[in-house]
């Protein structure tokens, strides 16, 4: 059967604070929601504490990307997998009593992590340390780089029942383009630069049915008598032979939605090829110069210095990130990671709401697309291409 | 000098979930303030996160107590550590700009952790496998179990600055009777049964000058004309020799605070000796069999098939946890951990409430003391013995 397009594309923001946690962002954690499957992209400290509180559902979390190990984005990993898997040994699976069920034990498929060289043993050490006994398969599979070792762990612990055996991917052409096979959407990955290795994910729907206008149909098929059913094979792009001879082909297929998911990063070239025409680009703007409106603004900080600082520091401005998503053509901009002095209760604080604006603006100096600025919770839909 | 005795010893519980955790019970973890020092007990994930709500100073936590190393335990710890001892890397330090600053750059004493076989690894594998770059050194010492090796790190991963050498510090007769040198408290520990290695944690004030009665001295001051100042020597148990030759003797020192702090367990009895006439005991209660108070309460359960099925996972129920802080002679008895179906908003919720005074009121079966029952966020001094 043809691929089909899916019901909704949907992200969640769980955290969008860089470093330290404040009492209005959280670590990094994205919620790529693909009808009715969670694909989850990082997993900071309290990943699984967001969760609770958002209209993500825990046991729906089917992939979990990585996009680099630094703390930040993975020390929420272990005790996600423990509650997501089951996790008995301190973990305490309670569902026998009616309570806190993760609703994986239905599961049959493994929960499948991906992420650069290191988020296998960093799992399966953690998981050996704590005694946690999962309580249902997972599987890491490694994108690794040309200078990573081929093969192994990295890490002499024996994998250990329920961790399956992960695939290490090497590149080709210096990206990572064939993760895993799906019948709707298809995930390739490439190197960004970052102060560690660092990957940025494209998630893209498979071509999906072209629109099709009835008028340049109908009039055959009732000439022909032909059922009218047969416009839902039309409508997927087949032909169909009428019985008069006549031949109607369906309407070509379109491309369908295409989501670019960044990590930290203060150069993130290497992916252009991939997230070229983005409906989304996820892109971090860790620190951002703003006198007269940031009033922490040191007095001889100027664009530059502050650009220099965060490019040091393997970051992004948001004139960087604006820039970058007008390389790529992208339709939407969604910044992200922002440092703990950019409070993310805008939505109802006057002094949030005038510094990310401000932030907004600067990378609307570069893109001039919609641009939107991260806030914990929140979550909109990735519309099809028109 | 002799020994001062503290200003004032005060818990503050920052999570007291068993297991996962849920909107008003975050995993393990305690605070100890010992005068302006915070010793920290366990560090389930979103410690920091606690910290930061809560009134307890991240700069002050000077040492960190593990009971044992299942996740609800300790998955905190790391991201614990990159936010006290500046860790860059993904945790980046921002002190530079005025903000974020954790106070312990002005620290020149290593952050020290206590706990069983496995800390070290875990911690040591999740900052190498995370890239966390910490700016200030961390030690820790491990309290191992006859079966366990005298030597070695339990990785085979070598330790990285600023990692300093930590001991692994052996029993002397079945306990942990000197953990460190210190001049206003002494820890021993021991362990206790659990279904993985555990550890129970007994704090203790060194003697404290004792309770003096100015009719006693006063009298013979005034007759040698003595400087009313030696009262403050005979406060600290010294003797003095008047002008006549009288000699006065200080009152007797007598006996600081004791606080034992358990970890989970279904028998604690190898701490009983060390835990004797505890001014506080924390003892865990996961599990209690409430008919007619709880609404989940099986049919079939009785208070017996409960205790067994809590034992079975190394548990406690109120009941259990009463008896022992009977046996110790406890002063007072605070019930800890427990299953995230007892909701921790007893405070405010009538519900709540209800479940935790049966919970409270099933320890008093079996002790006579004062019982309380932990809620995230509860602070309370431990007062000095009468």
């Amino acid at each position: 059967m043809a691929p089909q397009s899916l019901s909704s594309v949907n992200l969640t923001i769980l955290g969008s604070a860089s470093a330290q946690p404040s009492s209005t962002r959280n670590h990094s954690a994205l919620a790529l929601r693909l009808g009715g499957d969670v694909w989850l992209f990082d997993c900071g400290e309290a990943t699984q504490h967001r969760i609770q509180k958002s209209n993500v559902k825990m046991g729906r979390i089917k992939k979990i990307f990585i996009t680099h190990t630094h703390g930040d984005h993975i020390f929420g990993l272990l005790p996600l997998m423990a509650s997501c898997l089951d996790g008995s040994g301190g973990m305490v699976n309670e569902s026998e009593d009616g309570r806190l069920q993760s609703g994986s034990t239905e599961e049959t498929q493994p929960l499948e992590i991906y992420g650069p060289l290191g988020t296998r043993a960093f799992i399966r050490t953690g998981i050996f340390y704590s005694y946690t006994n999962l309580g249902a398969p997972y599987v890491v599979h490694e994108l690794r780089l040309p200078t990573d070792p081929v093969d192994g762990d990295y890490t002499t612990l024996p994998p250990r029942s329920p961790e399956l055996p992960g695939r290490n991917i090497m590149q080709t052409n210096g990206a990572w383009t064939d993760i895993f096979p799906d019948e709707v959407v298809s995930v390739a990955a490439a190197p960004i630069l970052h102060s560690v290795p660092c990957v940025g994910f494209v998630v893209t729907e498979l071509p999906i049915p072209g629109k099709i206008d009835p008028k340049d149909y109908v009039p055959h098929l009732k000439r022909t008598n032909t059922p009218m059913s047969v416009m839902r094979q039309l409508q997927q792009g087949e032909s169909v032979e009428l019985s008069d001879g006549t031949i109607l082909k369906g309407p070509l297929r379109r491309p369908g939605r295409k989501v670019a998911i960044l990590g930290d990063t203060y150069d993130p070239s290497p992916i252009i090829d991939l997230a070229l025409d983005a409906d989304l680009l996820v892109h971090e703007a860790t620190n951002a110069h703003l006198p007269r409106v940031d009033p922490n603004t040191k007095d001889d900080d100027t664009y530059e210095s502050v650009e220099a600082r965060t490019k040091s520091r393997g970051h992004s401005t948001p004139q960087m990130a604006g820039a970058f998503a007008k390389r790529i053509r992208a339709k939407r901009l969604l910044l992200n990671h922002f440092s703990a002095r950019y409070a993310g209760n805008d939505d109802v604080d006057e002094e949030a709401k005038k510094i990310m604006e401000a932030i907004r603006g600067l990378a609307m100096q570069e893109f001039d697309g919609p641009v939107i600025c991260a806030r914990d919770f929140m979550s909109f839909d990735v519309e099809l291409p028109h």
